[in-house]
């Protein structure tokens, strides 16, 4: 096997151990907070799926219940076909490390063309100044940055109107946007734009409140494959209640096509 | 065994066949286009995972793929936990027909309290008319009752500015909104909302495109255990491309709380 010319690639490598499972090793770049990334072992999922259907390397729509935090170090990825049709293909996807259960997954994944012209749409492109304009969130919090080692795996530029917890002074509307790129320039494609759905802080930071929002459940769909370039992506909420919240993420591509929508249910963080 | 008091708790009916598995029968009275409703088999596979969990009988997030038309007959659902918490757990359920798999989800599922007063909110309950001003989906086109017998199992009146495309006059915005009551006066529960934010007309009906949009994906997350009485439901759309567009669903109790949100992927109708 011949050793992957980016970061992200070597990250996602799953060893072949027969009858659907694959080892993965879970580096310590990925942690943020109390674990590693949820996006990212939605990427390991998605690729999983991928790997064991015929010609469907790209996952459409993923849904993962996150039930345990992942730790750095190795994972066993078990991916099971539960139906393979024409043009899609379904597979339950688990991830675990010492035999707990860390994500149980079903991706349902195809071949996807980069997006051809809308049809009909009303959704718009976040609004972002410049990259020069914006915020890297390596400037962020010395405190963040320590529990966060994942801000080193890509360069995420934070809207200047967005930043305002960083100094206490969160904006209160519930929405984050910035722009996204892999730092060492790995183009975007369906199995990374998993990672990106679950990049920026939680939006809570945006009301106010502090702390890592642990996940419940996320589902992804990818849209489109993604053109090259920078992504950017908005997170916003609109409803905290019962402890728990919904943040709506989408992703739009260079060529200003959303490229990939997610919405997760995760619980407050105790702030 | 008692027979229940109202009709949906007889078609959600699971006989116990051993080791996590159900029997049910599917009423040609759910049917919808091509096959049941989907939303029916969301909340037989949410009904499910509560019954094989340890006093956690509500549905709290719940993703199904979809990967073959159900039709009215007996199938087997079978509920699998995957991990059992002291609040929550993960249950992975099938229904299957015939040995054909139709639905596979993920429900995440626990104790649900009434809906508290919410932290923080922007969504707003859907902007409906007084239901003696709206108009019963009972009056639709009768090529449209014909094929959906499922609209003799709820009351639904839809929002009089959303109804244009039964008279060739969508709006184009793409947006649905009605009032909703099961006939017989059942009142909604967390697993009976699985089945109403998959009730309404595809909302590509409001841009123009008629047809049966096919679901490949749909998660619900319950928010709260609605209070009783009729609910308000939104269906939008934002981004209609490559074949595919999301319908986003709200549902809104009448104590002005939203109980339930969800998304599907579905195809583009053929039109």
């Amino acid at each position: 096997m011949s050793v992957p010319a980016f970061e992200l690639d070597l990250h996602l490598a799953l060893e072949p151990l027969g009858s659907g499972s694959f080892g993965a090793e879970l580096v310590p770049g990925w942690v943020v907070g109390g674990g590693i990334n949820g996006g990212l072992l939605l990427a390991l999922a998605g690729k999983a799926a991928g790997a064991v259907l015929d010609g469907k390397a790209n996952p459409i729509a993923v849904s993962a219940h996150y039930v345990s935090p992942a730790a750095p170090g190795p994972a066993v990825v078990t991916a099971r076909v539960r139906r393979e049709g024409r043009s899609l293909g379904t597979v339950a996807v688990d991830v675990e490390q010492e035999g707990q259960l860390r994500l149980t997954a079903l991706v349902t994944a195809g071949s996807l063309a980069p997006g051809e012209e809308a049809e009909r749409v009303t959704a718009v492109p976040p609004d972002l100044p410049p990259t020069e304009k914006c915020v890297p969130a390596s400037m962020g919090p010395p405190e963040l940055l320590e529990i966060v080692p994942m801000l080193g795996r890509f360069d995420l530029l934070l809207h200047p109107d967005h930043v305002g917890w960083a100094t206490g002074a969160p904006s209160g509307r519930g929405l984050l946007s910035a722009w996204y790129r892999l730092v060492d320039g790995r183009e975007p494609d369906p199995v990374s734009l998993l990672q990106v759905v679950d990049a920026l802080p939680p939006v809570t930071f945006d009301i106010g409140i502090p702390g890592w929002a642990p996940t419940l459940e996320l589902t992804a769909h990818v849209r489109a494959a993604p053109a090259p370039g920078w992504l950017r992506v908005t997170h916003t909420t609109r409803y905290l209640a019962g402890g728990m919240f919904e943040e709506d993420c989408e992703v739009w591509d260079s060529a200003d096509r959303l490229v990939a929508q997610s919405r997760q249910l995760a619980r407050r963080p105790r702030g």
